[in-house]
């Protein structure tokens, strides 16, 4: 089988940029793979654990025959980085993404590049708290949601390429409206990791007389504040970059704690168990 | 070694209570374990493994000579429970809990109980969302915090053997007011509890569109919702019988999101880092 790419380009050779060049070198869908990024050191580890074939430091220096550029960096560099390759990049180069925001990449990135560098935004839905391409793992996909976010505009070929490379690395493709991926995940996945860093910023400066509860914070809290392990500044970047569904979500949360506070206030058990059950038979279905 | 105890009755032999026997009878610390349910089936499962030698369903049958008096049913039932058991019970005999709320167990039981049962109350600080003797295991205190609340009025010969036996079960004892005690596991296990509940119950109604959202709650979103898995029942007991702290950190909670969304809607990205960053780094020095 012929690879699907000749010469793919990953800029942020992370978890997700990583797991990509490997899954895809594994089963032959790219022929050269060439990684771009601020930290050497990174690249270094990317080079050396094969994901890459070779790396460069500066936009302008992106290999000739360059036919697949996936950026793979936080969200608010997509674009910015995406201008910087801009000039040096070939005709019928597909572009894509990775990114956990969709609508204002999508509507920028439409915007930017010409028709004959067509773009198609992407989100597999897998990682976690690791990072760097030491995390990288080439069955990460497998199994794991990939949402494409096509417009009107967006080119059906280059389409149905990306969504074929995704369906080969073992995830479930999906396609879905830019906006409608931002509200979901906004809800599903953004929203949680702002419950989470404020609960853990609130245990950090909570004091019950002189004691301090952080240290009581062991066993099921860790587990539960996980996801608070994560990189503060991609989240930070992701909750302004989706800021409308982030608040919302916020405020339909609130809401629904000062429901329960309520209901706890006034010593109502049953209303109170009834929406406790709500939620464990929910967390049933979803297992 | 001679054993600590002659003749124990485990009231509700769950995932505690079991986990208990297991332990005493592994390290020889009792000479025979009874236990007491409503449910025949999970005390029959109790007995096929071994954790008691034999069980009664009602009260007034608690065998002669018991010496220790172990209530390890919901929290709600344990005051009830002990004003079943009062008449049956012989001079000298221990009584303990096991019961994730103190300060109200604490207060009914010393109203209840003569000093010739002296009551000492304990919460080991183990489990999770299993329950049932199917989920006892005789490690499961070991390296977990066993915290005692006793008061002045508690018999000290008594206070000594109870944290002498959870030492020996490998538990890390700590004495604590029992105020204290609530306040404290009101903020880092009763209030998440409420916010997972809260969470997927908001989950389950949300809809984007035409779409269920629930669908999209995967991965990340089922580790970190684990805790919604436990009973429903038991959470809203807890809730209710801690409500002040519960309530209290619920306040507090809502006043950490409102802020978080304050900097959300104004993109305060830099404010908003700093709070991300601040419950980053907590996590680091619990992990």
């Amino acid at each position: 089988m012929a690879a699907m790419f000749r010469k793919m380009v990953i800029a942020g050779v992370g978890l997700i940029g990583g797991s990509m060049a490997l899954a895809m070198r594994e089963r032959g869908l790219v022929e050269e793979v060439v990684g771009y990024g601020r930290g050497e050191k990174n690249l270094r580890v990317a080079l050396k654990k094969g994901m890459i074939d070779g790396y460069f430091l500066h936009a302008e220096e992106i290999p000739n025959r360059t036919d697949f550029l996936v950026l793979a960096t936080p969200v608010q560099s997509t674009a910015p980085l995406a201008e910087e390759f801009l000039p040096h990049l070939e005709q019928g180069c597909i572009v894509s993404d990775v990114g956990s925001v969709k609508a204002m990449i999508v509507r920028d990135m439409e915007k930017l590049l010409p028709p004959t560098l067509p773009f198609v935004g992407a989100h597999p839905i897998a990682g976690g708290e690791q990072w760097g391409a030491e995390a990288a793992r080439a069955d990460l996909f497998i199994g794991q949601r990939c949402i494409l976010t096509p417009t009107r505009n967006t080119d059906a070929a280059a389409l149905k390429k990306v969504a074929a490379l995704w369906r080969k690395v073992g995830a479930k493709v999906e396609v879905m409206d830019p906006e409608l991926h931002d509200r979901i995940l906004g809800l599903v996945s953004h929203l949680p990791h702002v419950l989470v860093y404020a609960l853990v910023t609130l245990m950090s400066r909570a004091k019950v007389g002189s004691t301090d509860v952080i240290q009581y914070c062991g066993g099921g809290f860790k587990d539960f504040t996980r996801i608070a392990s994560s990189r503060p500044e991609l989240w930070r970047d992701i909750c302004l970059m989706n800021r409308r569904a982030v608040s919302k979500g916020l405020g339909d949360y609130i809401r629904t704690l000062e429901r329960m506070k309520r209901l706890i206030d006034s010593g109502q058990g049953a209303a109170l168990e009834r929406e406790f059950a709500l939620a464990n038979e929910a967390r049933r279905r979803i297992s």
